[in-house]
């Protein structure tokens, strides 16, 4: 089968189809999703990583232990959990010390014609959720773990630092919030996809004046957005970190105690919430897709989405 | 009056006795204690402080405008809040953004015969809390910080970094909860008193194996524990930073994202929670009481208080 291989540097190539064990599902791939994270691994942020990339994708299922979910319409949880350990029984699976991840450690990924995945790890995608939208499943449910683990409400203000997919995602659920919501990016073009999005309080960097906000978010990926956003947390606020840098930061983290700030890493999220979300907002993310390729073009395709005006870039099996 | 003055460098000189504003009380100075932050202060890390040093005191009220005031034994919180913005209508006073501090930032301290504070600061100590015990009171508050931020109880495990005098008290107060503590530092002789004082579970950091905790305290001073103390936090655990750095770190907080981990910064605590500690569990903080000179000799005092293997070292007015 054709799949995008990451082997030192990408190609497109003929790998072998994978074979199914028992209890994991065989998903035939349709659509597939370009994130940050695929090029943070080829640029190194996974070292060693070797094998096929992706991870936001739509498939069809092909073959399963049990046949009725065979023509199902389905993506999967990134996380491949042991299922025994501590972690797993404190319904932490994301955080299974054991755990492999989709086309990010240990197990090959969906940008390939076909891709297998444990059982457990399937979502079915409802028929009024279009192919190219469920592609946002996984970044959107990463959006939703900030209200999993901050209780956000029409109270609070909130800066959101950054402009790009996961930040326009993380700016749509935390509108639903009710809070005073303030983005501030870098890219005029991005800013006023936002607030076409139904966000309107949007300002660029350069004209953004420091203040004293109850939460921060943090999803710019520049490394230098750390330290704005602390300056910006009021004492006994909140900074939520979701950007993970290639780079070490030089920093003096006395601020985060003399202001008693809580700072709270936030990754993966639950696929429910962003189902239901898309289902009842239906927030129009079409807006948020650049480009499409076909897997034979993957190579061009992360091209493309390297660009800093590149939104979501699509791969079409 | 006699007062320890720092100017660039340190000495102890005669200058004006303060004189008491309407609102504040007049405090002669009987005992004072020597904080790692005091040290800190000589060497920069508050840029341009010059004034009286010293936060932690006993003394007794020889001016107020509420005569029934003088004669008694007192303490003061260290934070000089305005009582009208934000942050005090939320009883965050301790985080007002117009307070001075104590012989930290805008105000003279107790290293005198005499302080004057206002009058709201002012801390009444119990007969049965002896002067040298009554010095700890600001440390042993700001150890109790951490149970006001963070629940913490007998179902964690809990590590804290650091054998100093913060973390004895800190090793003290988190005891109470029953949590599993385990302590590690790099001084022998500290770490036989904290067993001394109750914490069986003790390690020098060389013997020390990571695991993985559900609340890791970082009170070392060294900015090298930052990393260890998240290697140690477990997966959505919490990671509570007393400690201010005078250096920057490098430092990069992707594993602070993916293993979605809390870090909580803590400072200064409330005084009621540590003075009934002291009358409650009567901890044998005199063990912790390396030295004591008169005010004369605070150059002296302050060169003894440096010493790897000094604890608190006192000051007598």
């Amino acid at each position: 089968m054709k799949a995008l291989v990451l082997d030192g540097a990408l190609s497109v190539r003929d790998i072998e189809k994978p074979r199914r064990a028992s209890g994991e599902v065989l998903i035939a791939v349709k659509k597939a999703g370009i994130c940050r994270t695929d090029h943070e691994i080829v640029n190194g942020y996974i070292p060693n990583f070797s094998g096929v990339l992706g991870h936001e994708f739509l498939g069809v299922v092909a073959e399963a232990d049990d046949a009725s979910l065979i023509g199902r319409r389905v993506t999967a949880e990134i996380n491949a959990p042991c299922g025994v350990c501590e972690m797993c029984r404190r319904d932490l699976e994301r955080h299974c010390p054991h755990r492999t991840v989709l086309g990010i450690n240990g197990r090959n990924g969906a940008f390939a014609e076909f891709v297998s995945v444990p059982r457990d790890t399937v979502v079915s995608i409802p028929d009024d959720i279009p192919d190219a939208l469920a592609i946002f499943m996984e970044p959107l449910a990463a959006a939703y773990e900030i209200l999993e683990q901050v209780h956000i409400t029409a109270d609070h203000s909130v800066l959101l630092l950054g402009d790009g997919k996961l930040a326009m995602l993380i700016a749509l659920v935390l509108k639903q919030t009710g809070c005073r919501l303030q983005v501030v990016g870098k890219h005029a073009r991005k800013l006023t996809l936002i607030k076409e999005m139904g966000i309107p309080q949007t300002l660029m960097l350069a004209a953004f004046v420091n203040g004293q906000y109850d939460v921060v978010v943090e999803a710019s990926g520049n490394p230098e957005a750390f330290a704005l956003a602390v300056a910006n947390t009021r004492p006994r606020g909140t900074f939520v970190l979701k950007s993970t840098y290639v780079q070490h930061l030089t920093y003096n983290p006395s601020p985060i105690v003399v202001n008693e700030i809580t700072v709270v890493g936030s990754r993966c999220g639950r696929f429910p919430n962003a189902i239901r979300f898309l289902q009842e907002y239906k927030p129009p993310l079409q807006k948020m897709i650049t480009a499409e390729f076909p897997l034979a073009q993957a190579v061009e395709a992360f091209d493309r989405a390297k660009q800093s005006d590149a939104l979501k870039v699509l791969l079409t099996v």
